[in-house]
């Protein structure tokens, strides 16, 4: 049994818990009567406002024990026979044990991630999603449902390509074609869109079957290849690595292109590189570009049109990692952000991120209806040929009727209210640099395209000395820097008041150096420009006090 | 937007709603005054009752309008500008509009498929988990709720395996080792058993990096291989097919082996394959033999035992897909039609399966605490080595925290809880084979062997004739009962008051010939034998009333 985290309660004598068969059968039955019905609810109103009070009273997103205490904890490796609780205790142990050990990212002074607070109507459509618990893998557990996800998938997809109506009209229902599907996260929408675009580039052809059905072996030998590459900017997400590797390319085969000033990828870097493999002995297939609206590090947007253009030049699949940035469409006065996105073969959009649903929800969307053909899977008992099945085209097997979720919240916020959250991300953004370059022991190192930006706490002795020195001078002023940067921003965390995060950047002035920064990520709408100026003040007196 | 399913209600005349910022941030913060947090339990009532009144007054799955009706009143792709619809609107739409249309997979009826009731509690503690919106693909969103899942693997790995204390003592908290991780389900957990023995057979070795970063080309070469394969019965789940076409094998590499009259993989079969690969004169790598814990389609269990043996003298990875079957180990009763499940590299069991837990959650478990190094990733700002980080080795990104319902579950039912719906799945779904023998015009063709069983109906005097004919009368007979047996699982499920499933089965008795069968899955604690002799009998009215 896991050990009490409040040893000092002592719990009263219980009867000993036992398994029994009614009382399991009417697990399965939600009770009839009034005192029955008025005890789950109050589980429920439990669950909504005991966690909200928790989470109220605790602004900071973490507690003083230790991960090491709290893993000690949570050594007992043998399941209970019998029952070891019930649902109320469980529910108390939950809120009153686990919550307050759990980070809570709902807070607005947690900036540090891409997760964040959800709008509580989130919650409820959850519920809904799990008491009916339908799987959209199939039409036989799912019907309406997962007609209903082919509706949002159309809504999305015309966000993003903005085709006409008449394909709308052919496509949003067809069962012989697919704009996209949910998946569970952007690592495998990126999975998904780098699959098809392997296997639209190892096609079959005069004898082959196509490098799904062969192998990717004997599609090299079909194609007369040696090796397939696929190109990102350095900023690219690690999941693209992952992908590389799971596809058999190789993560060695995942080319890092540099990147300019303002973290966008290099075109020309870009180009010499596409040159360089064409001309290349070792004859190789560049299997995709992809393009980042929203890179993770600095929420940078590449050069969307350009590279829109160098794909469609080379032929090569474009591919768009919009999991952050993707939502930004919905702002009329944003949206130009990411201009030429609707150049992309494939687009990752998430709906966990800047669509404020709940963990977790991917989606992948494809210009060409029929491209997800290429990754087609049928058994005899369910995903029959040409059904609404949503599991023939699909990484995953069963799956969670999330679209549920996302269809319910663009009617209750609208395209609009959406693009409010937006806006606010990105203009409060703006705002928290402007603050940061107003301090003189601050240094901001990639102010926001989006809403996310870096800087880094840099004296103003030290920020003078950065302008005049030498390479091994600066070198040695950015290694105390780091060092300051990682300690403070270790302190503040542990601190619990608040939390941004630290990632680590090349240094565009200075290469080879590299450069500890803090960063911030702007999307609770609660985060305002003053609690902002309240994390900068925490950092600035951790420093002095350090220095003191 | 979509339009009204129910054209004779017209709505009161209301306001046009407009997003609004002061409004739209209130939805972020859980209201403070007793009225309005009385709105969001009333909310909550109607979700757990409104839809659970609904679902009991149709006792069916599925109600009369097509689907090609419901796609038709799908078909706006526009997203509405301002919001649409309040909260409580879209919630008694979901109710009165929805679920109506979806498939009430909780009815005792719906025996067709692995998805089913669910305890309500479990509606509770996925709330919970929606709540607090933990991301475990790093500790910094997730914190204590990365331990409990580090924990929960844990007694799960244990249930398999049985190691000792001291084994456990030493993974359970380790963050340098790990005995498995969360999926969304079981293709992914597929997938990823079959991703680490690729990774494990091409591991990196003098001058050569290893497949995950070099990919599958180089690593042929490296290791001198002109083909991989990978060995499962016919009655493999095409989750494994899907995951040779994605790992770069090549899914005609997922060869099919045969099965014995009881649907187990034939070892003689297996080591025929394995020699004839061997001795092969395109050097293969046999990268995995999977065995299966309860097949899809007949739920049979191969001899685990029999493939560990020749796995190991042949080392080769041995994987075991138990998605359906593996919580039969909690069974003390049944836990034995599972041995040699111990002696596998790695085990697929799906949570939302025979755990009771909602939609979807998958696992995988390695009986080697390290193996899963071969498919480690880490980045800059998150997922940094030695954490505790599980995104690291996953193949998912960001991920909800589903450990907690099942660490949850546990408590509140115990193992033995949980054996006694294990037991009472086989112990139904033996009487309904009796059952079936019992009547004339049934023949029942794959006895049960955990839960699942397949049957037809087969008209005494065409049994007769069946027992009496050559090869050809007797497909004569079976393509009869193959169209039979197709209309009458067709009507039944239009009918709207059962389900079962249909597949195709190869004949044992007569090779080439494939038999329409009936698919019955017992898991629903509600579902008696009364409610299966209704289901029986209504099938003998549809074919007697096809009759007159």
């Amino acid at each position: 049994m896991t050990k009490s985290m409040n040893p000092k309660k002592t719990p009263p004598l219980k009867k000993a818990l036992v398994a029994d068969w009614p009382a399991l059968k009417r697990t399965f039955i939600r009770p009839e009567d009034d005192a029955a019905r008025s005890t789950l609810i109050k589980y429920m109103e439990q669950i909504l406002f005991g966690l909200h009070d928790f989470l109220k009273t605790h602004v900071g997103f973490t507690e003083a024990v230790s991960l090491k205490d709290l893993a000690d904890r949570f050594t007992d490796s043998l399941i209970s026979q019998n029952p070891e609780k019930k649902l109320a205790d469980v529910i108390t142990d939950l809120i009153e044990d686990i919550a307050p050990h759990a980070v809570n990212v709902a807070s607005p002074y947690f900036i540090g991630h891409m997760t964040s607070a959800i709008p509580f109507f989130m919650v409820h459509l959850k519920t809904i999603v799990t008491a009916l618990n339908q799987n959209v893998v199939k039409i036989e557990t799912s019907k309406v449902v997962s007609v209903v996800e082919k509706q949002v998938l159309a809504k999305i997809h015309r966000l993003i390509y903005r085709e006409s109506d008449t394909f709308y009209t052919e496509h949003i229902q067809s069962t012989h074609t697919t704009l996209g599907c949910f998946t569970e996260n952007g690592t495998l929408s990126n999975l998904t869109a780098l699959w098809v675009a392997r296997n639209t580039r190892f096609s079959p052809k005069n004898g082959f079957g196509g490098v799904e059905k062969e192998g990717l072996q004997a599609a090299y030998e079909a194609y007369g290849i040696e090796r397939s590459v696929i190109l990102v900017s350095k900023r690219g997400h690690y999941s693209l690595d992952k992908s590389g590797g799971l596809l058999g390319i190789g993560n060695r085969n995942i080319v890092a292109v540099d990147v300019d000033e303002k973290n966008r990828i290099d075109l020309t870097a870009l180009e010499n590189t596409i040159h360089t493999f064409k001309k290349s002995p070792k004859k190789t297939a560049i299997l995709a570009v992809v393009g980042i609206a929203g890179t993770t590090e600095t929420g940078s947007v590449d050069p969307l049109s350009n590279l829109g253009d160098i794909c469609a030049e080379n032929r090569i699949h474009f591919h768009v990692d919009a999991a952050w940035g993707g939502p930004t469409l919905v702002s009329e006065k944003y949206r130009h952000l990411l201009a030429g996105i609707e150049g992309a073969d494939s687009v990752t959009i998430d709906g966990h991120k800047q669509f404020y649903m709940p963990m977790s929800c991917g989606m992948i969307y494809f210009k060409d209806p029929t491209i997800m053909d290429s990754v087609i899977y049928h058994s005899n008992y369910v995903n029959r040929p040409t059904s609404v099945d949503l599991g023939i085209k699909s990484p995953s097997g069963s799956r969670e009727a999330n679209s549920l979720i996302l269809d319910s919240a663009l009617k209750i916020m609208g395209s609009r209210g959406y693009a409010l959250l937006i806006d606010h991300g990105i203009e409060t953004a703006r705002k928290f640099a402007d603050e940061i370059e107003k301090r003189p022991d601050f240094q901001l190192v990639t102010p926001p395209e989006l809403n996310i930006l870096t800087y880094r706490l840099c004296p103003l002795n030290l920020k003078n000395k950065l302008g005049q020195g030498d390479a091994e001078e600066v070198a040695q002023i950015n290694e105390k820097l780091n060092t300051l940067n990682r300690t403070v921003q270790r302190l503040q965390r542990e601190a619990g008041n608040s939390f941004v995060s630290r990632t680590t950047l090349s240094s565009a002035t200075w290469p080879g150096q590299d450069m500890v920064v803090l960063r911030a990520v702007i999307m609770n709408p609660m985060t305002t420009i003053e609690i902002l100026r309240e994390i900068l003040d925490e950092q600035e007196a951790i420093h002095k006090n350090r220095l003191a």
